[in-house]
């Protein structure tokens, strides 16, 4: 079975290493979220596209999720004490890449390419597929005006309500080479448990990627769990926009795009209405404390997409 | 005694440091080399302008004489790791640095500023100035063409054969503020033990300061003991554009500028020689090893100046 998932940050990128263990490495292409990737200290940092790389090499750090293992912190540490802007956690292992894929932009490399390269160098097997090559930032709009994404979630702790959000450019954005044929080819496609709003959301707003996911058979695995996101301000997003936050809420954000939906035991009580959205539901654990938990929750998620394909293919017959 | 020093890097921070042990920091400032600064990885680099900061800061990295104490190198592995250019040696604290600089040189401050600055919260004592805001690579002239100085310093580390300089842009550079009051005001120049051809013609290079220079009481200390550089290729290149590598070259060199040459015990014999151009001689152990014998050198540097200067201003009465 080919699967394409979609994922944004921690939540995505742990499904994503579940998948890249239970799947040969050729049957699985991710496609990343760039919409948080933003310039910093004359860097180019892709924080999405980071942590699922990271992740699925084995070089993320297990405590944070974010960032490299056995990192040190002595170059932002010397900025700090020169005044410079610390905000933004940047490790040293960390700014190679950085540094080095500043390098390879501003000569002229397109970022699908330097990703397929540093995959190669990280011995990641997957295909990892940033949205799109073009710059896509994603802006929160809040009581206080537009902040960009990496000034709200970082800089601003996720603080300011939320109104709304805009992906700057989404319209003259291509997707990145690859990205609609492997929606295309896809068997199965699955949507990470990530933030719908900033991390999906994004991603489907790229031209053509929305149809294609919708022409295909999909599940999504949902990222809040008893009303709560497992991390990050997904919760609190939903609240602020008027949406009481849970499973049955993502499975409705999802629902033009999806057949299938997975979400966790203590979010059971919703079956029903997420069954009465015409999408099929997956009661399980979905908590992803262990490696071995990513893998089984992938295990879980192919063999449900499994039975969503074959429904779907027999519906159409 | 006012003292105004010309410097590069390794050599002349030694000196610069001993000088900043032996006077009040009020009195003291040094002039900086910006030569042989580059653009790496998208970041502006001053190795001369750090290695004199780090030292009289006492970050400097005791084993090498450039770079930071305590250093670690992951940033660098990990972009080695990607394929990316490893060859320029840069450590994670020194990166900060570097980061910073580069930031604030983006934002319209002028390097003098922002070295200002560096040295506040480096806690460094004396005024350290580049020589100039303006851009003035020093470009390595040799059988297969011209090369940027860092080129030809790191990356061919100074195999290639040398038959000239020039330093790109000189007509058209500004002293830093401050460069030309200070060499005014100084009651003594100190041309610190740095490379003659790569270190101290850049800065005298910059339009007024060879003039100002000329008009003061000034004294080199040289940088070529028993016919070798101490560190760094300035035996090389004398030997290479047909000069005898020696003390006596070095005094020759700086002939127009100074009023008294101090040098190795090791070369005494060239006392007479080095009297019969006019120029003062002054023999003792130039080599500083230790931290003591930076401290040591700069009271005898600084002695043997007021000698100069009173009998300069004899001379003039």
């Amino acid at each position: 079975m080919k699967v394409t998932a979609l994922a944004g940050g921690v939540g995505g990128a742990k499904l994503a290493h579940g998948l890249a263990q239970a799947l040969p490495p050729e049957n699985l292409t991710i496609i990343v979220n760039t919409g948080d990737d933003f310039e910093h200290l004359g860097l180019k940092i892709c924080p999405d596209l980071d942590t699922v790389c990271y992740t699925l090499a084995g070089l993320a750090n297990p405590a944070t999720g974010w960032g490299r293992a056995d990192e040190t912190w002595h170059a932002l540490e010397s900025l700090a004490a020169l005044g410079g802007p610390s905000w933004f956690r940047l490790g040293d292992r960390d700014l190679g890449t950085h540094l080095e894929r500043t390098r390879r932009l501003r000569a002229g490399q397109p970022l699908s390419q330097i990703t397929a390269d540093f995959c190669r160098a990280w011995g990641v097997g997957p295909t990892v597929l940033p949205m799109s090559d073009d710059p896509l930032p994603t802006i929160v709009l809040t009581p206080e005006g537009e902040l960009p994404f990496q000034e709200y979630f970082v800089r601003r702790k996720c603080e300011p309500q939320v109104t709304g959000f805009r992906f700057e450019g989404a319209e003259r954005a291509a997707p990145a080479p690859g990205v609609l044929e492997a929606l295309r080819d896809a068997d199965l496609i699955v949507i990470c448990p990530s933030n719908p709003w900033v991390s999906i959301d994004p991603v489907v707003s790229v031209p053509g990627v929305r149809e294609a996911v919708a022409a295909r058979p999909a599940v999504a695995v949902s990222s809040i769990i008893g009303g709560q996101a497992v991390k990050g301000p997904a919760a609190k997003m939903y609240a602020e926009l008027g949406i009481q936050p849970s499973a049955l809420a993502v499975a409705r954000h999802f629902d033009a795009l999806i057949d299938g939906f997975v979400f966790d035991k203590v979010d059971s009580l919703q079956t029903a209405e997420i069954r009465a959205l015409g999408i099929e539901p997956f009661v399980t654990a979905t908590i992803m404390r262990t490696l071995a938990d990513r893998k089984q929750l992938a295990e879980e998620v192919l063999k449900f997409g499994e039975e969503i394909v074959k429904r779907k293919s027999e519906k159409q017959r």
